[in-house]
C-alpha cells in the first residue's frame, strides 16, 4: 500500500482505486491517512457483493463503511455466482436485487454509491450472475441513482452488441458509477481470471468506450484494471508506468 | 467413423451429428454409404463459417456440398473471430451477414439449411463474433428460414437472460435449425475450448431449454455435444453410454 501510494505520487497519478484485501492488510485507518496525506483521491473500493454467501449482509455493510472511511464515493459490487449446487440463475439474479435493496439505506446514510458490476458471461456461474450492463441497470432501476449505479468495465462488456445503447441509457439514468478499462487478449488462462491485457494489447475498442461514456455524461475517473500474472510479476513502478502509457495511447 | 457408426447402432441411437474433419479423414462417399447402410440419419454437419479466412467462399460451398452428400439437412456455421489485428467487431459481424447472403443460393440449391451458431462471448475474439441468439436471428433475418436458421446450444447461451424470448422468436420465425445440449462446469481450462460437462454435471437448466425449444415448435433432433479432454480420453462405447444416460436423466 505504501509503495502504491508513493508510486502514484511519483508518477503524477492523483486518483487510485483500492481493493478491500489490501486495505485490510495495511489497516483501514492507516490507509485512509496515507492516501489523505499523499493528496490522493480514492476513486472506488473493490469489492462488496457475493450475495450467495451467508454473511453477505454484514460483510457488505462493513464494505460500505470502509468505502466511507476511505472517502471512496463508490463501492463496486461483484454479485457472486450461483449458490453451490444451484441451477437457478433467475433466482440468483432476483436475490441480487433484493439484497441491494436491503443495503440501500445504509449506503445512502454513508454517502457511498453501490456500483453493480456486470462481469463477462464466462464468470456467470462462479463469480457474478450479472452478465450485461442492461441487466445491471434493470437491477438498479428500483433504487435512486445516488444509491445504486453500475460499472462499465470494457473487459466484461466489449462483446455485447447492446452495450452502446445501454451506456446511453446508463447516462440518461445517471447510473454510470465507475468506468474501467482493460483489454481482451487470448488465449485465456486456466480459470480465466488473470487473462487481461493492458490497453492496446487486445481487440477492445477502448477509445470508443471512453467516448461513449463521455457522451453519456460521465465525468468521473477512468480506472485501468488489468489482472494478469505476467504483469503482476513486474516491479510496481514499471507496472504503473506501463499502465499510464497504455492509457494515454489507447484510452485518453 | 466406423466405430462411431457401429456404436450408435449397438446403442440404439438412430441419428448422429458429424464433423467435417472426421468425414474428410474417412472419406465423404465412404461415410455417406456407411451411415446409409447402418440406417443412421445425419442430423447436422459441423462446421462451415470462419468468414474471417480468405477461402471462406469456396470452403463453405464445399461444406454445403458435403452436407448434401451426407443427407444432413443442416450445416452449422461458426462465424470465426476477428481478422488478425482487427478491433472492428461490428464490421466482422456485418461481414458474416454479407457472406451468408452470398452462400444462400447454393444452400437453397443443395437443400441444406445454414445454421448460424452463436458461441459463448468468451469466444468472440478468436472463434465466433456472433455472441447471442438474438444476434444470430438478426443476421438471419434477411434470408428465408429454409436457407438460414440458428443453432440453440445450451452451453453457449445459458447465461443470457434474453435467451427465452429469443427462443420463442426463433420458433415463430421458423429458424431453430439445431438444438444442442451440453452443461457448464468450472473451472474453465486454458484456452476454454475443452471445458464442457455432460448433461447434469453443471449448472445449466437443460430440461428448461428442451422444453423451451419444444414450446417454440422445434421437432428436430437433440444433439449432445460435449468437448472435454477427460471425456474424450475414455473408450467410445463408454462415452456414448454416458451421453445417452445423461441425456435421458437431464434433457429428455
Amino acid at each position: 500500500m505504501a509503495d502504491l501510494v508513493a508510486g502514484c505520487v511519483a508518477a503524477g497519478v492523483g486518483q487510485v482505486g483500492l481493493w478491500r484485501e489490501q486495505v485490510t492488510e495495511y489497516g483501514l485507518e492507516k490507509t485512509a491517512m496515507l492516501v489523505e496525506d499523499a493528496g490522493l483521491a480514492v476513486t472506488s473500493l473493490c469489492r462488496g457483493g457475493f450475495f450467495n454467501r451467508d454473511d453477505w449482509y454484514d460483510e457488505n455493510r462493513r464494505a460500505i463503511d470502509e468505502a466511507a472511511a476511505l472517502g471512496a464515493p463508490v463501492l463496486v459490487l461483484v454479485s457472486g455466482g450461483l449458490p453451490a449446487g444451484s441451477r437457478d440463475i433467475d433466482g440468483a439474479r432476483a436475490h441480487v436485487g433484493d439484497a441491494i435493496g436491503e443495503l440501500v439505506p445504509h449506503a445512502l446514510e454513508a454517502g457511498v454509491q453501490l456500483a453493480i458490476e456486470p462481469l463477462h458471461p464466462m464468470f456467470a456461474s462462479d463469480r457474478c450472475v450479472v452478465s450485461s450492463l442492461g441487466q445491471a441497470l434493470d437491477i438498479a432501476a428500483p433504487f435512486p441513482p445516488v444509491a445504486v449505479g453500475a460499472v462499465v468495465d470494457t473487459y466484461h462488456v466489449w462483446w455485447d452488441d447492446q452495450v452502446w445503447a445501454q451506456i446511453e441509457r446508463a447516462g440518461l439514468e445517471g447510473r454510470i458509477a465507475c468506468f474501467q478499462a482493460a483489454d481482451w487478449i487470448t488465449p485465456l488462462p486456466e480459470g480465466v481470471l488473470l487473462g487481461r491485457g493492458l490497453p492496446g494489447e487486445g481487440c477492445v475498442e477502448l477509445r470508443r468506450f471512453r467516448e461513449a461514456v463521455d457522451a453519456a455524461g460521465y465525468t468521473g475517473p477512468v480506472e485501468v484494471e488489468v489482472f494478469h500474472a505476467d504483469l503482476w510479476a513486474r516491479p510496481g513502478a514499471e507496472i504503473l508506468a506501463a499502465t499510464v502509457a497504455a492509457y494515454d495511447a489507447h484510452v485518453a
